[in-house]
C-alpha cells in the first residue's frame, strides 16, 4: 500500500457530516424510548453518525494499536520498573497474556502491536509491526528526545498504520501504549500544550512515594527548561520532549480521522498524543472518543483541554489501550441502538403524551 | 423443574467464599500490571471469585430477566405514557427491537421476557414467560397494591426464574423492568426502606414538568399515608405499595444469590427490588453488582443504602435492563483479566523495584 505523507493526511481531514448528524438526532427522537433516556449513548451515536456519514452507523471491525517504545529519561529514576519491562511486555502482548490482550480477545478487538522504538533487542515475531525510528529516545533532561526527522517519521508511520487498519475494515480504532517511563514525556507535553505547571500534569505513574513524585515533577521542569519546546509547533514539541510511541499514536489519531473512523482514546499517554494530533489538525478532535478517565493526574488536564468527556471512570491507570478496548462495547451498543431499534411507528408503540389509541377502548 | 419456596431460597443464601477471595487478591497482585492499575475491575473480579468460589472466575452465560407489569396508580396521572405502552413494549422486546433487545443481541446476552402482571390482554408468544399474579396492581393511593398472597407469589416466581436461568448456564443474571408508572411504587418503597422523605426518592420518571414532579411526590406521600407499610416486613411493603415486576425482580436477586451467581442490577426499579431482597436476606447484597447510576433521582438513595458503587454513569434512565446489559462486558473483562492474564513469573516480566535481571547486562 502506498504510504501517505503527514501533510496529505492533515489536509484530508474534514468536518463531521452535518446532514447525517441532523438525521441521526431526528432518528434518536423517534426510537421507542423516552427522549434522552439513553444519556451519553445518544451523544456517541450521533457523533458516529457524523463520522461515518450515515444515521445508521455500523461497527464492522475494531482494532487497538498498541505502540511500544523506550525513554532515555528513565536514567533520572522516574519509574519503578526497569526498562527491560517494555520489551518483556511486548512479548506478553504477542502471547495474548497482557491485560489489553485478554480484553481484546474477549471483546472481539484485533490487537496490532508496534515496536515504535524499543531500546533493547527484541526478537522477530510475525505479529510484531515495526515503525522503529530509533532505539529509545534520549534523556530529555539533557537535550531533545529525538531528531526532527525522527519526529516526523513516527507520526507519519502512525498515520499509515491507521490507514491500513481502516482499509482492513476497522471502524473503531483504539490507541494503546507501552513504554517504561512514558508518563514523564506525556506530562511534559501536557504541561506545554495546556499551559499548566508540571505539578498539575505530573502524577505518580508507577512510582510509589511522594518523594518519587516530587523528583518526577523536577525532571519534567528540567526537561522543559533545557529544551524550551515551541508550544505552537507540535512536531517540535515531540522532538524536544516526546516519545516514539507518543508520536506514532498522534499519527494514528490523524490517520483514523482522515479515514473517517472513530478514534477511541485510552488514558494519559494516548491523551498526550491526542493533544499533538489536535495541534496538527484541530478538526481531528471530532473523531475522538474519550474512553475513560485515568487515575493518572495529568489526564484530567488533557480531557479539559480537548473538551472530551470520558465514558468510563473506573480508577484505571494501566495504559496498553485497556480503557479504550473496555469502552468499545459501549460505543458499539450506542451505534446498534441508533441503527437497529424500532421507531414508535414501526413498533406500533404509543408515543408520550399522545392520545390513547381508540382500539384500546380507554 | 421443582419449584422452590421463598423461605428455602433465603435459608440457602450463604456468604462469599472467603478463601477464594484471598486467593483472588493474591493472584491479582501477581499479574503483569502495576498493582491496582485495573481499578474497579480488580474489585469486581475479586467479588466474582468469592461468588463462584474460584480465583479463576469464568462467565459462561449471561441473561437479562425483563419483568413487565402494570400499575393502578397511573390513574393518578403520574406518567407521560398511556398504560397500553407496557403491552406494546413487550411486543417490541419479543421482536428484538427495543433498546435492551438490541444491546442483548449485540453483547451475547439472552433476554427472558416475563409478564409479571400486565393489565391489558397480551397475545401468547412462545418466548414470553408468565408469572402473572394479577392484571396490574390496584391504585396505591386508595389501598394496597396487591394481596399478601400475590406478593409472596411474585417473589417466589422470581426466585424460580433465576434458578432456571442459572441451571441453563447463566453466570451473570441481569435484572430489567418494564411498567408504565413503575417509578412511583419504586419511590414509595425506597422512601420506606431508606427512611428518606418522598421528595428525595421521587424523580420525574417520564414526566416533563416540575408540576408533574410535585404531583408525583404528593401521590407517593398519599400512598404511604393510606397504606402505612411496615418497613421491617418486605413482603408487607411489596403488598402495600409495590408492583408485580418489582416483586419478581426481588425474587430474581434472591434466586441468583442462592445459586451463587452474580446479579447485575439495572437502575432505579431494579434497585427498589434489591432493597426488598436485601431486607428478606441481607447476605444477598454480596451477590449484587450495581451496573450504572441512573439519572432517576431515587436511585442514588438506593445505592447509598446498599453501599453499592455503580460501574457506569452515563446519564441513562431507560430501565429495561439496559444499564445492566451494558455493564456485562466490563464485568466479563474483569473476570477474564483475573483468570487469563499471565503472572510476572509466567511471562518472565521483571516486577516493580526488583533488580534488573543479570542477563540484560544493566
Amino acid at each position: 500500500m502506498e504510504q501517505i505523507t503527514l501533510d496529505k493526511a492533515v489536509k484530508e481531514i474534514g468536518p463531521l457530516d452535518a446532514a447525517a448528524v441532523r438525521r441521526a438526532e431526528a432518528r434518536q427522537s423517534s426510537l421507542t424510548k423516552p427522549p434522552g433516556s439513553l444519556g451519553r449513548l445518544e451523544e456517541v451515536s450521533v457523533q458516529l453518525a457524523g463520522i461515518f456519514a450515515t444515521e445508521k452507523p455500523q461497527i464492522r471491525g475494531k482494532v487497538v494499536i498498541v505502540a511500544a517504545a523506550d525513554h532515555g529519561v528513565v536514567a533520572q529514576g522516574v519509574t519503578g520498573y526497569p526498562q527491560e519491562v517494555t520489551t518483556q511486555m511486548v512479548g506478553n502482548f504477542l502471547r495474548g497474556s497482557a491485560a489489553v490482550s485478554v480484553m481484546s480477545s474477549l471483546l472481539g478487538v484485533r490487537q496490532i502491536i508496534v515496536d515504535a522504538g524499543i531500546a533493547n533487542h527484541i526478537q522477530h515475531h510475525p505479529d510484531l509491526r515495526t515503525t522503529c525510528a530509533g532505539r529509545g529516545t534520549r534523556d530529555i533532561t539533557r537535550g531533545p528526545a529525538m531528531s526532527a526527522q525522527q519526529a516526523e517519521l513516527c507520526v507519519t508511520a502512525g498515520v499509515n498504520l491507521a490507514l491500513e487498519a481502516a482499509e482492513s475494515g476497522a471502524d473503531l480504532i483504539a490507541t494503546g501504549d507501552m513504554g517504561i517511563g512514558n508518563t514523564t514525556p506525556a506530562s511534559a507535553i501536557t504541561a506545554v500544550v495546556t499551559g499548566r505547571p508540571p505539578e498539575e500534569t505530573t502524577g505518580r505513574g508507577t512510582g510509589r512515594t511522594p518523594d518519587q513524585l516530587e523528583r518526577k515533577i523536577e525532571v519534567v521542569r528540567k526537561a522543559l527548561d533545557v529544551n524550551r519546546p515551541d508550544r505552537h509547533d507540535p512536531l517540535n514539541l515531540l522532538e524536544k520532549v516526546g516519545g516514539f510511541e507518543i508520536g506514532v499514536l498522534a499519527g494514528v489519531v490523524l490517520g483514523g480521522a482522515m479515514m473517517r473512523r472513530a478514534v477511541v482514546l485510552d488514558g494519559f499517554i494516548s491523551g498526550a498524543s491526542a493533544l499533538l494530533a489536535h495541534l496538527l489538525c484541530p478538526a481531528a478532535r471530532d473523531y475522538m472518543i474519550a474512553s475513560h478517565r485515568s487515575e493518572e493526574r495529568g489526564h484530567q488536564a488533557v480531557l479539559s483541554h480537548l473538551k472530551l468527556f470520558p465514558l468510563l471512570d473506573l480508577g484505571m491507570r494501566l495504559g496498553e489501550g485497556t480503557g479504550a478496548v473496555l469502552a468499545m462495547p459501549i460505543i458499539e451498543a450506542s451505534a446498534a441502538c441508533l441503527s437497529r431499534m424500532a421507531t414508535f411507528d414501526e413498533a406500533g408503540v404509543t408515543d408520550r403524551d399522545r392520545k390513547t389509541q381508540p382500539e384500546e377502548g380507554q
